[in-house]
């Protein structure tokens, strides 16, 4: 079986992957876009994409993806983000002068590193891969932020874990593929996406309503501006629930009525 | 005056600043945290921070910002994202061998650069000002995807404008102070973050009716992690009209009944 997600290898979504299937070919691309595309193509089963983290937020590329691709979710996977800092195997350290960082992992554990290392400079990175990547070359004051899998692949040696301010920190990730059709499992959750055909006060609450109506809990709900302007939405729902229950199908038919509505499919929900 | 944004100099939000102020002090960061910080502490006038792209989304960071801290918007600029390809002043170059890329600029103009470069190798940086400063030293056959205002300070050519493969790509910033109390001015928009006291479904869908039947047209709707768990939700709302109108002042009284609201504040709409 072959996986498609995000690279460079060593990387939450590497962990996303293994979490998933760990005999599985991984395949590492350099954007969501090429990844989605890649499954889109036939040329991987699967597709492990980020969509949500609880600090950053939603992932738009992913949406995008989901939107311009007929791509359906099967499965989600919730990755705890723990960064930790390591440095080169075996390396005395007398005084670290260096911390390599992605900007967001710098900045995930920013009162940390002030607390511990004031003094010293920090050099960021185009991601946790290459931070680890650096230091395994060239680590005699140095240390980087990095995920536990970067600091297998790269063979370095952990001195603190857990490092980030937050203590909650975690990614979502689906699962895509060509196929639809999952099986109820009585525990799911379905994503779809609406635009409303009406640019009308209240078109919104109308359509949230025929969930309400139907006791649907929404799980999640975002706005995000379609491409012709800001201002001009799609709207994404997670809700709880199967497409094929019956009222789940009741409130897409109603929502039709007045909006279009593109179904990315029901899964077993992690939380 | 002082303004603050996020660093370093020659990105986006270098660019929106400029738009606000361009006699102003500018104070760059390495986090929308620290930016937000400074204001709080009275450290600059104004604070100028990304809230959300047309294309990459909403910036978590931003909106969580906003709920750990006092600060009001006062306005909100949006800024065209124009990506141009540039080289070093003066450089001769017989064949582009590398491009140096924001991994969310390359991204972005992906499709232009795999038809015009398809054999050059894609460097990743951290921000595109670092793009731009390391073709600026090192040019001899290399170029970089950057914000005009970096090849400006960094004194680069420009080779081909606009360069992303959506032509539209805006940025919208936010404008944030100590100080509440902007006037209506018959085009506003206001913000408000709602955390539900109770967890039943419905309740937002009352929440919004309170906006529904009060004719106010709702512009943005977003449903963030809570720092408890996945699952457990603030809603970011933004909406037509101003603070100091009767039927918005009605509406959030009605909400404030089941849930806590935030106030962010009014200010003039740009679109």
């Amino acid at each position: 079986m072959k996986i498609v997600t995000l690279g460079p290898a060593g990387t939450f979504s590497q962990q996303a992957a293994l979490r998933y299937n760990d005999k599985a070919e991984i395949i590492f691309e350099k954007t969501i876009k090429d990844a989605a595309l890649k499954v889109n193509d036939n040329l991987a089963e699967v597709g492990i994409l980020p969509i949500e983290n609880s600090v950053a937020g939603t992932v738009g590329e992913t949406l995008d993806s989901l939107m311009s691709l007929d791509l359906f979710i099967t499965s989600e996977i919730i990755v705890p983000i723990k960064h930790n800092l390591a440095k080169k195997k075996d390396q005395a350290i007398t005084e670290v002068k260096k911390i390599y960082a992605h900007p967001q992992a710098y900045a995930q554990c920013e009162e940390y590193l002030l607390k511990k290392y004031k003094d010293a400079e920090i050099i960021e990175t185009s991601s946790n891969a290459k931070s680890a990547e650096i230091i395994s070359e060239n680590g005699a004051d140095a240390i980087a932020i990095v995920p536990e899998i970067a600091s297998e692949i790269y063979n370095l040696d952990i001195i603190a874990k857990n490092v980030q301010d937050n203590r909650f920190n975690v990614t979502r990730f689906i699962v895509v593929s060509e196929n639809n059709g999952t099986k109820p499992t009585g525990h799911d959750r379905t994503s779809i996406a609406i635009y409303p055909q009406l640019d009308k006060p209240g078109l919104l609450y109308d359509i949230i309503g025929e969930f309400a109506r139907r006791k649907i809990n929404l799980t999640k709900i975002e706005s995000r501006p379609a491409k012709g302007k800001l201002g001009d939405y799609f709207f994404f729902l997670d809700f709880e629930g199967h497409i094929s229950d019956d009222r789940v199908g009741e409130a897409i038919e109603s929502v039709e009525k007045s909006a279009f509505v593109k179904l990315f499919g029901s899964y077993e929900r992690q939380y």
